[in-house]
């Protein structure tokens, strides 16, 4: 509210239709997420079905009017944003600024430069909206609970990747001197590239080793791969048990209200006030 | 038992019959299982063999006469069970009523319509009718923990998978636009697909990067696959450990109420008390 | 000791044979379970270069010599291990006995029945004979945890198992509706084959859906089969982890006796004596 | 400090310069180890791009003159850390040290043995030279966490792999007695690999069966592996979990010892008692 005071009858009608766009607490503003979230999924549904050929042929009139369509509505919905909210710089400039700005930009710059695929890519970037509607209601908490336990372990997950990285160049190398180009081991990267898709236990089969010393090592890539899959999992389950268990935890002592105590505690740990069973 | 009374005779023979049928715990009831067990899997492998050409050629009449004879058999369960329920109309629209219906159709209903395929997919939904009886026996509480747990990390595994989801949308866009149609990438939806099957280390290789761009970019995707697997994991295991915990229960001390005591304690570990059996 | 006794020379000198090769607590028990386990190891890739084409026609006779001298060794044991202990019918129809005999038996068979390649998985099957020796050694405590785990966690994985088995059974045979036979799934069986080749992530490549609706299909499959693979690893975590508190806990009453108590108990919950700390 | 005492200056030099060279608590020190790390991915990356046929013709020449400065750079630093170190053979025999030679070797053995593709790979375990720097920073912790949980579980680990090991030799000569030689099952070293390829679901797609038979058993050899992949995953979490416990603290009540208190108590939780901070 640091803007200069407008006449209050505008003041109130731009806080009504902030809180129908970027809340969920109110009945417009709940049908406000339900119409939106149908508008980003069609729209970039009508992006996807549009890149296959026979339906570009057959329906791509269609199409293009929907495109334009969605277009024209998300940026009435960009207009109203600005409007409605009391920084609009700050929200322009936005994680979700930017993204609900690249979801209406390319069809307009279509005009000017037609054909251009990387707009295809930058218009399905709008299914990131979702994320936003998703953050209004119940499902934040549980994301919440997963970025965390992803962030307490985000170091360990780093040496975790540092040691595969560091796994897949020796052994991508030492199997492009073995194999050579006959079995499509070219260069370097390619067979480091060869080495993840084993590791990861995906195996394309695009490349795969033919000598039996390159299959003997591409036997123990795999086994590590199946193995050390275990770390990672060890990881994050530790600290997704740890986070629930504080969750779990929380109840306050009735004398000094410091926090949670330990369901076997007898005694605030706190304050020394006996607690009740 | 809502019905209106029929004769003794008539309603002790109908509640025998029901124990039977919709029960495991006397002898009848067991060799009922035993023997409709052994009539679902064979009446299942009867259609799987059909579907095999040289069988089909070969033993083709046989396996004609025994789907009808299974087929006469279900009916006559189908019409027992209708018989010895209390509540014939609940139990026709309940889940396995359907099933049982579904097992019995689409044999009489091939008589009109000859060669339908879409028969033998109903046909084989009778292998969902095992469930019925696991239900009855001594998996079923197993099967409820597992359940359970699904249940409770349910929104956790909706926020994992939309995230996934959004991965293998951008991924696959992004794909489409650096490999193109050469290396079959042909459309988004084909694009997705295939960061689908990279993502989840399936692998197939029918379509596999060929540039050094989309090979690189397909090495951070069997990578993120790779470590992101630990998130359910992790996720179920802390929701089953938790489980696990509460059946094997919490009993407080009479006299110091100090928290759980151990199944085979005769003293509280805290006070000394001596424990009630 | 039933047997009808001997003079006291032989039976000592039974007694220390039998030492010697069934236990591991003496040097020349050691010395003899090494010398064993290379012998196994030895004779297990003998068999295998066996069957590789251009060795075979190289060192075909060589490989046949050392067939022969492992396969005497192995006899002479089998005899001593008869000799050895204390009830030779027990001994025979136990696992290992069976094993000990297969070890040996195919080698004689080919002098009669030559070229019968049945005989080489039998021969294979030395390799189990291994297991005979770790069970004498230190792994075999490790081994009783995990065995134990598994076992404790048999039923659900069963559930788990079936629920996966008709999972594929009505999702192979959709495909099979779905895609029908340009694609590869010619039979219910085989499309019964690629949904478990694809929902355990396998993915061979050899058959996979070409439709769009098939693929659709099996993306989902695919996204089942990453998710649900948490499903026996929370089972197997859970149990692991409380063998190891189990395990880790057991610390006895100076009063009593009893087994093991807790880290926090301050009374033994047998007798009620107070701990020392 | 054992060598004999030389002047005050050069002590003094000395220490400074192993300070910066292998400590990252100075400012020099943390340039020093930055530098380091850009020169060794540098160098890595100059070594892959050289094996890629097309940079190879158009840019060998700047690459080989890349490779001769980066060689020239960690010679001086090898001379650097032998001069610096108090016991400069230990430092030579020591992993690092050997690494450190091994990175700079090839290229000058190079010229006397122009197009030894050994050297290569020789030249990319460079790449193990980061892992020395990151020793030095905060990453350190947690891969001795990881480090720790492995080691503890290596037992277990290794008693699953004999098993899996057990499993893919009976299982792949099985499938070399079924399939045979026309689906590509042609000697047993290579049915052996191929089991690990399905048992890993790793699935290139290279082998695969083509008889009913041997897709039922390769159905069941990845069930198998599907499911017991639980083992190892439960095994690292378990270990993880218990170290991560550990790590948080157990610390006893003065007055009442009873067992472990959280680290922001402030009174005993069992007897109320102050507690030292």
């Amino acid at each position: 509210m640091k803007n200069k005071p407008k006449n209050n009858h505008s003041k109130q009608w731009r806080s009504t239709l902030s809180r129908i766009i970027f809340k969920a607490d109110t009945r417009g503003g709940k049908l406000f997420d339900e119409v939106l979230i149908v508008c980003i999924i069609s729209s970039v549904i009508v992006v996807m079905l549009d890149s296959v050929n026979h339906i570009h042929s057959n329906y791509g009139q269609t199409l293009y009017i929907l495109e334009w369509i969605f277009t024209i509505l998300f940026t009435i919905e960009y207009v109203l944003r600005i409007i409605s909210v009391d920084r609009p710089l700050r929200y322009v400039r936005s994680f979700f600024g930017i993204i609900d700005l690249l979801a209406i930009l390319p069809t307009y710059f279509s005009l000017f430069f037609p054909g251009t695929q990387v707009f295809i890519v930058i218009r399905l970037l709008r299914v990131l909206r979702i994320f936003r509607i998703l953050k209004l209601v119940k499902y934040i908490s549980e994301a919440q609970v997963l970025t965390q336990a992803l962030r307490a372990s985000a170091r360990k997950i780093a040496v975790f990747l540092f040691t595969v990285l560091t796994l897949v160049i020796i052994m991508g190398s030492l199997m492009y001197m073995i194999e050579g180009e006959e079995s499509g081991f070219t260069t370097i990267p390619r067979s480091i590239y060869w080495a993840i898709v084993t590791l990861t236990t995906v195996g394309y089969g695009d490349i795969s080793p033919q000598t039996g010393l390159g299959q003997f090592l591409a036997a123990i890539i795999m086994i590590c791969g199946y193995g050390i899959i275990a770390v990672p999992t060890g990881i994050v389950t530790v600290e997704l048990s740890q986070l629930k268990q504080r969750q779990e935890g929380i109840k306050k002592c009735p004398s000094c209200q410091a926090g949670e105590y330990d369901p076997n505690a007898r005694y605030c740990k706190f304050c020394g006030t006996k607690l009740p069973v």
